[in-house]
Parts: C-alpha cells; structure tokens; sequence
C-alpha cells in the first residue's frame, strides 16, 4: 500500500495533488490511499464539494516503515510528524529542497512550475493516462489556486497549457468564473478562530539555524484582515510560542490587487523584512507591494538573509 | 551558461551523463557546457574515444552564482567543491537523497532505475528528442556500465528498453561484444598507482554523525586486486587519515561471476560490516557475496546501522 501524504496546513493544491496521484497509482492496479494531515480550508471544501468527491480519510498514524509519497512537499518540518519511521518511495513537487533524505532510491520529479498538479499532468500525459473529469476538476482547481489564476509570478506556460487541456476533459466553460467562485470560497473566514486563520496556510522553514514561520492568507477581502488585526497578532505570539520559532510573519495577500501586506510580529521580524525587502516597518505592517509568491518571493529572499 | 557537472572520481554514467545533458540544452538552443572533476577512467576513456567525443574540459574554478546541473549524483560530499557558492537549477540522478538544499525551486528528476542516462533517455522521449549517433553510443554506454550489463540488482526493465532503443540509433549490433570490451578497458589497471585504484569509483557517504569511504573495483580480473592486496591496504589506511573519514572499504567486484570481496581495513570496519551484513572478516577481507551494487546492497545497509 502507497500512502500518498500531504504537508500539514494543506492548501487545494497538497490535497488535490494526494487524491489525483493516488487515483493514479490505483488505476495502475497499485493500492493506494491519500491521506489527510490536516484539513481543508474552504476553499478546498468548495473544490471536493464540486468535484463530487469524499474527503480523504484522517489518519493520524500509519504503521512502522509504510511507503510512503509526499507530495506538494519535501522539507521535513512541513511532513507527516513520524516520516524518519517511513520509507519514502516518491516525491513530486515544486518547491524548492531542503533536508529531505532517504536511505535507498526512489522517484523524485520536481519542476519549477506553478502548481504540483502541472507536474502530475505532464507526467499522465507522457504516460498516455486520461485522468477522469472530476480528477481534472481537482487538477484545474489546484493549479488556479496556487497560481492565483495565473496571477503569480510563480505561473509558467506549462500551467496555462495544463489549465487548457484538463479544463476541457474537466467540461469547465468559463474557467475565470470559476477561479472566482474559488477564491470567494477562499475568503470566507466568517466564525473561524484567528489562530486557525494564521495556521491555514502556515509553513515553517528551517534556514541556517532559525526556524521562521510564514502563513499567507490569499483573499478577495483583504478589509476582513483589517479588521481582526489584533486578534490575529495576539495568535501570530502565542504560535511563534507553541512551536518554538524565531521568526513569524503572515501575509494579507488581495488576490484581484496583487498586492501583499504583511503582519510582522515584532522588531525582530522587522528587521529581517528590513533585510530581505529592503522594506521598513510601519505600525506593525510591511508593505511587500507585489510580491504574492511565498515560494518566489518571500522565502529565497529571507533565506538569503538567514541562510 | 548552465554548468552540467558529475561527481568526483566519476564512472561512464557520470561523464556520459554530463555530455549528453549539455548538447541536448545545446540542440534547444542554450548556453551549457559539461565541465570535468576528476579523469575518466580507463573504461570511460575506452568509452569516449569509440563514440569519437572529446574528453570534457577540466574546469577547477566556476564564477561565483553559476547555473549549475548536477548529473548521476546529489549529495553535497560527492559534488563540485565550492557548491554552495552557485545555483543550482536541475539536478538529473539515480540516487538516494542526502544532503541537498536549494534557495528555489528548480528541476530534479531522479528516477529508481540503473542508470543516469536512462532518466535522460526518457526525459528525450517525452520531450521527442533524437540524439546523434555519437551521443546514443555515450548513452548505451553508461547502461551498460552501470547495469554491469544487466547483471546488477539496480537494473529494470527501463533500462534493458533504453539499451535496446539506443542501441539501434547507435548502431551497435552486438551489445554483448562491445560491453565485454568497456568491462576489459575497465579491468586494465596496469600501471596505475594503488591509491588511484581505490578511489577511482569511490565515494564519501555521510551517514549520522559519521562519514564512510567506499570504494569499489568492477573488474573481469579480479586476481589482479589479490595480487596487490598489501599495497591497496596501505593506500586505504592513507586515504582514510587524508579525508579525515570514520570508516573504509573497498569492494572488487567480479563482474562475470558477480561475487564480491571486499578488503575491510580494520577492526571498526570489520565490526560494522558485521552489523550491517552479518558476514565475518577473515584474513582482512568480508565475502559480501552477490552484494554487486553499492547503491542498492550496500549503501542501504550501512546506513540502517549508521545513520
């Protein structure tokens, strides 16, 4: 049996990723099963919800030495919390690669594209595989949340080309309604607690010897941040407490402005935002103008300063 | 420029792999060059002058923040020396992940096959590539090599199907002949100092907190290695003081018979190859069998007791 495992605080694009590879492998007459680590965020609600599809069974532990693949991941600290007791047979991904370390060989395809799900597509098409349409959905929905629908800087070709052709198997007309109707699901945070707000698209890093952690919220309805600025502040402290971090930042990104503002904690954030932007920090919030891209544009520049 | 660059004290897969990428980046019309660290040995040389290629030039310094493509390996103790000081956008490989780590995404395709140039051959296919004659002869070459023709656990069906594709393109009728001539190159070690015997095919593995040297000897002439036995002891007990290494062995592999004998050189080599295989030392040297594959017999199973 494969494993197919997501990172912890999934977006559309992880989850997708793990049932779309798993469907796969199973239609390749292998056992396979994705597996949850974390849940959902509405947006992805929306997405299995449209896609007719289950959510992926929770599993909180898997036995001793499964084989395991990751996918829409690879450093340890975004992982499924025993890897080291797993063997990881496979790794597809799209970000960049930090300590990941297997004792034996195994399948790695990783491509600077936008989205896990263009890498998945291209390797189905070299394969001759036709996904069925609600697999397509998942796909088309993945690579328009995590490119912003083309928005981000992270968008390659390889994504608009993915996009055309699964939209069409998916039998989705108007794919910019949809990344809308997506998006709105996205920035409904109504009732959810401001800890679960920062922690919903939450990754750590390790650089050099820091731990930084970084969430981003993506939304149409940036004044939502605004107003709860606060309560998100007081939950920024108590996680960079929890998780033993030095560093959190979280970023306010207006999808339909590209524009990011981003929360930063204390003077010791606001010094590296100094650093890596080159940006100066003014009654609490950066002002990191158009870099929506954690992965493009947050990450190697902080890594540059602390690495 | 992308720097295509193999590994220290490189095999024909590593060299091949290196020539092969760099024209292929050619023929779509980039910069790239395959830059040498370390000589070719006997068989690749063999290698090299029947597909009328040019030795690669030997680069010792690259300019600071060069795009490199690491080929046939990934870990930071086997790479160019000064890694750290350049980019690296793509790495090609067959091997288990250790010590990597990138600012950015890039390309990385490993796949769990025998070769190096089987992941490229079928990067070509996907991509409706066609190489030149003299690159095809490279390609089934470094199969071979690898693959000890066929005869190593490492080999899969990919690679006898890449074999028998090239091979057509490179027109070679008899592949069994030709691999039995590179094996003879390969086994003509006459005059060669022992030192460089040892680490012609050899790699530092870091393993937990300890670093182990292996060395291995394909040959068709194993009595050659008995022979010298004393002085290839002496040049481990050297070698092992220079890279300031915890543990090394150093393997002749009868490849027709497939057997293999390696020298341990004292007694915390011996203790660990107890550990790791079960098998005793007599006389300086363990029977580890048909343990013809450091990366999938061996590598794995220091690393179960090490790391």
């Amino acid at each position: 049996m494969y494993y197919v495992v997501w990172h912890q605080n999934p977006d559309t694009d992880a989850i997708a990723s793990a049932i779309v590879y798993a469907q796969y492998l199973r239609d390749q007459w292998e056992e396979a099963q994705a597996i949850m680590l974390g849940h959902p965020n509405r947006e992805t609600s929306f997405v299995l919800e449209y896609a007719a599809m289950d959510h992926p069974e929770l599993v909180t532990n898997l036995e001793e030495w499964s084989h395991i693949i990751l996918v829409d991941h690879n450093e340890l600290g975004q992982s499924i919390e025993d890897r080291h007791q797993h063997e990881i047979v496979a790794v597809v991904d799209h970000h960049k690669i930090a300590d990941i370390q297997t004792s034996g060989p195994l399948m790695m395809r990783i491509e600077p594209v936008g989205c896990t799900c263009t890498v998945l597509y291209e390797m189905f098409l070299t394969d001759g595989y036709h996904p069925s349409p609600e697999i397509a959905k998942l796909m088309v929905s993945a690579i328009l949340s995590d490119t912003l629908h083309f928005r981000s800087p992270t968008t390659t070709q390889r994504d608009r080309d993915a996009v055309e052709s699964l939209a069409a198997w998916a039998d989705i007309n108007d794919v910019e309604a949809y990344a809308l109707q997506m998006f709105d699901a996205k920035s409904d945070l109504a009732g959810i607690a401001p800890a679960d707000i920062v922690t919903m698209d939450y990754k750590i890093f390790e650089m050099g010897s820091k731990k930084v952690g970084v969430g981003v919220m993506e939304t149409t309805n940036p004044s939502f941040a605004r107003a709860m600025e606060d309560e998100l502040r007081q939950a920024m402290q108590q996680i960079k407490h929890d998780d033993e971090i030095d560093y959190i930042i979280f970023s306010v990104v207006d999808i339909l402005h590209e524009v990011n503002t981003t929360i930063v904690l204390s003077d010791a954030e606001a010094d590296i935002i100094q650093k890596a932007f080159g940006q100066t920090t003014v009654g609490g919030k950066a002002d990191l103008g158009s870099r929506v891209s954690r992965k493009k544009q947050i990450i190697p520049a902080l890594h540059d300063v602390l690495a």
